[in-house]
């Protein structure tokens, strides 16, 4: 028997700090002993990031939101067998920026009433949830300025506008509450310092 | 109101000689005045044959047998949105070489027993039967050394062997029993043309 790993996951809406912070805890955990694996979705193994260059490259419109979905989950399906399921096997701790509650989010509440669908195709072909999910809450114009300063040819997911964006910070603030037991919020309208310190706490409290 | 066509597909296992009927069958309505799409799966839209490339180049095991089914899926679902429905809601005949009934066998059957999850994920995001599904049934050791004789990159569906073309011929013998109302065997053991007249007459006595 292998011991069981731990999957954290990371929310928020873009250029809330979420990717920094996955990374900011990755060093902090591998520094006090643990086994870490940071990884990202769409994507995080290598066929799921060829699908993430299928679905993020060229025309935004190419695809219909239920075809979107279905290639987000084969995605998923992929990055699950290949990466995260074999580490939490071999007793190691999951990082992911981004799971399913994007999608339920991002596919499910920006693009027409789908969330019912995303969560009927999880349930079918995913299956799993996180052990914890850390949501990083911030103001939506202070992301959206952070976003907007970053360098990237994938710009479209952030592209929504400020009205979206505050839609998605209350649609994940619902999530959360809605997932009570794996969610945690962070504020993070506050130095990146101060809130990796916040989220490296809130890990280790559910570690020991 | 446009008037509503027609959705007819044909199956059958690899060198069944079902695409050369699906092209005669095309060349045979149009020669009538039919409005007729003659298309293909996987494929039969931009975005579904970037997907095709996807599952059919490379190694075949990189993909696990469930995210393939997701990928055919949304594949499908991309084909039914931008080929299939248009055409049909503008009254014409669509002729689809494979669709649905192939995932149920190929992934279906042939990759563990994924029948099941093949039905359910489509009937979640794909719903659509064929009005007429035409069978070219045939003897497997015909139809392998067929497909051995065509040349083609795509090789890797035509390369199961003679113990699963059997199982394969069975398989969709049975499936058209469980859907006798859409399904029609034709005799694909004899010469192209006589195969022709069979397919054209059955098409016909349906649009009659």
């Amino acid at each position: 028997m292998s011991p069981r790993g731990l999957f954290l996951t990371f929310e928020g809406i873009d250029g809330s700090g979420k990717s920094t912070q996955a990374r900011r805890l990755a060093e902090s955990l591998e520094a006090a002993g643990y086994d870490v694996v940071l990884t990202r979705e769409p994507g995080g193994s290598p066929g799921a990031e060829e699908i993430r260059r299928l679905v993020l490259e060229g025309d935004p419109d190419r695809w219909s939101a239920e075809t979107e979905i279905l290639l987000f989950t084969a995605a998923r399906r992929d990055h699950l067998e290949r990466t995260i399921e074999p580490a939490l096997n071999a007793g190691k701790i999951v990082i992911c920026d981004r799971f399913a509650d994007s999608t339920r989010m991002y596919q499910g509440l920006s693009r027409g009433d789908l969330r019912a669908l995303v969560d009927q195709l999880h349930g079918l072909m995913i299956g799993r949830e996180p052990d914890l999910t850390l949501l990083i809450d911030m103001d939506p114009e202070i992301g959206l300025s952070r976003a907007k300063g970053r360098q990237g040819t994938e710009e479209r997911f952030e592209d929504f506008g400020p009205a979206l964006q505050k839609r998605m910070r209350s649609g994940f603030l619902a999530l959360a509450d809605e997932f009570k037991n794996r969610f945690r919020v962070i504020d993070g309208n506050r130095d990146v310092d101060s809130v990796a310190v916040d989220v490296r706490e809130t890990v280790l409290k559910v570690l020991r």
